[in-house]
């Protein structure tokens, strides 16, 4: 996990944070100088530097803004979401962009928050029970509802980072929500797609996919009544999966409540996996579901992908959004299967 | 940089290396086990440790393939290129993918080369002279040159990792080429803007993008008579800086050889400017050209980039697509102006 830390560059706030497009193609970036102040735990070249008191751990709830959302309640929580202190958006009044020209941009506005994952101070999430894990789903689903309300419409995006090589900056394990006002660029890419191929083969493009992996079965990490782990056909990392429902559902946040344990269960047992098999890796997962605010759709599938960050990102990969992975896929969910958990 | 290292992991070789497109979106990855054995003198928390013979400097040729390239001969040769030993790519005889379906592939099949910079163990090109620099320029014009006489065609890209964090496994400076059978993810949107650009404006993206920076002034480094060095407007990482030909130029490779030792200048000039700057950061950067076997086109004009991996990947940029850059770039080219070359 680099930081940027150049003293003599002396770098001027920016009263907002601000988003713009690439000229050239439909890649968005966040310009936030808000960032650059936030605390580090983990330093290149060196041994971890934990803070004094970590704000996330239960007791130090002073050392955090109001919560946004706790559960069961602020005493005795479980999980809780706050604002994140350095935030890489602000506010959520922001225009949206002009749809012309080469400089587009648009204020960067929208909610970024951290779910502590839990009350002591522990950095896997492999670690944790099932069914704090399934509370952690609760917590998903309960802050992506609230923003499929705001108005203007917000894009969330929820992410983990585990281990300064996926780019953690405090130990205490933490997932993150940030919300955009204009689709995440590779998410749109998503959507676009999975359109695209309904309107051609009127069928969704993941319900097709699970159908094809389990006659496969190749790639099958593990089944559950409901769930499915791939080893993903085209990883992009080592031992790359993805976690879908087995039936088609557009948004993460309208699982039944009756499944969660369940997601909880299946999630808890591939990150043991990953855990065992590869020895801790430094770990990135996210959501890539519908937007909250959309009604159902039957061209899009919410799905978990899970990268186990093994390899690094060098020129090649940013000169081509090619990555290169060493671990043949079917090898990598013959080996997690392997692993008892 | 993280090289995969399970040992309890067996990993089978692959007979081939693979390429595989995302069945959901147009994202290829390579699978390739020949990557597993390469050497690496920056490991992961610890200091480097150099090979006892570095086998790209001048003297020790036996250590590496025979050159497919060298300048301006093999005694005493200042570039120098032979193929990788441990390449992501093979042969050239592929077959191209499928059209359809959601399990595509193809073989691997290109060409994967190191284009040894200086015949003495240097590690940054910042510290070459600038004619050393046109003298590599020619050499990827070279290698580009004879790619576009391939048959099945190939897509080459030219991309340099200085710095273990930019992914470089060995210190002595060096680019590489890997050729695709298949249009590289990334360039292909490019190649597309620009085509979709073309169609709707009947004038280059790029161009138009030259025109509107230089009359701005704001985010342009420096210029001169043929080349223009500008702070990306929406940049990825702190100090993304791109260099584009001021006259429309669709292909790297024909660049006139008159203008070469200026080009040399300009990227030795801005490689300066990084490297005091900011400290010698660790550092990518490719050409972004169009296809080697192709006429000129008015769509599309050439640039290299050049990316200061300053600030680390996370969940979120896997999500969405969306570098969180804590840089403005306006201020970056102001300071990258005010740093003496």
């Amino acid at each position: 996990m680099l930081a940027f830390h150049v003293p003599e560059f002396r770098i001027e706030p920016l009263s907002r944070p601000e988003l713009r497009k690439d000229p050239i193609i439909d890649r968005w970036v966040i310009i936030s100088t808000d960032r650059l102040g936030r605390p580090v735990e983990f330093v290149e070249d060196g041994p971890a530097q934990p803070l004094a008191r970590c704000p996330f751990c239960r007791g130090h709830e002073a050392l955090t803004p109001p919560a946004t959302y706790v559960s069961p309640n602020e005493e005795s929580w479980l999980v809780r979401v706050v604002p994140n202190t350095y935030p890489a958006v602000r506010g959520r009044t922001g225009r949206v962009a002009a749809a012309t020209g080469l400089f587009q941009n648009a204020e960067a506005a929208g909610l970024h928050e951290v779910i502590i994952a839990c009350p002591h101070h522990e950095g896997s999430l492999s670690r944790l029970p099932p069914l704090h894990l399934a509370e952690l789903v609760l917590a998903f689903q309960a802050r992506l509802r609230h923003l499929g309300m705001l108005e203007p419409p917000q894009f969330p995006v929820i992410f983990n980072n585990q281990g300064p090589a996926a780019g953690a900056s405090l130990e205490h394990a933490h997932a993150q929500l940030i919300s955009l006002p204009i689709p995440p660029s590779l998410m749109a890419r998503e959507w676009q797609a999975g359109e695209r191929y309904y309107r051609d083969q009127g069928r969704c493009v993941f319900c097709d996919l699970i159908e094809a992996e389990r006659s496969r079965g190749e790639r099958v990490v593990e089944e559950s009544d409901r769930f499915i782990v791939l080893s993903a056909y085209a990883a992009r990392f080592p031992a790359e999966c993805w976690i879908l429902p087995k039936r088609h559902q557009s948004h993460f946040e309208r699982i039944e409540p009756s499944a969660v344990p369940e997601l909880g269960e299946v999630f808890s047992r591939l990150l043991r996996r990953l855990d065992r098999g590869l020895r801790q890796p430094p770990l990135n997962f996210y959501v890539h579901s519908s937007p909250p605010f959309a009604a159902e759709r039957e061209d899009y599938h919410w799905h978990l992908e899970i990268l186990p960050r093994l390899t690094g990102i060098a020129g090649f990969e940013w000169a081509a959004d090619v990555n290169i992975n060493p671990v043949p896929p079917e090898q990598a969910a013959a080996y997690l299967r392997s692993i008892e958990v």
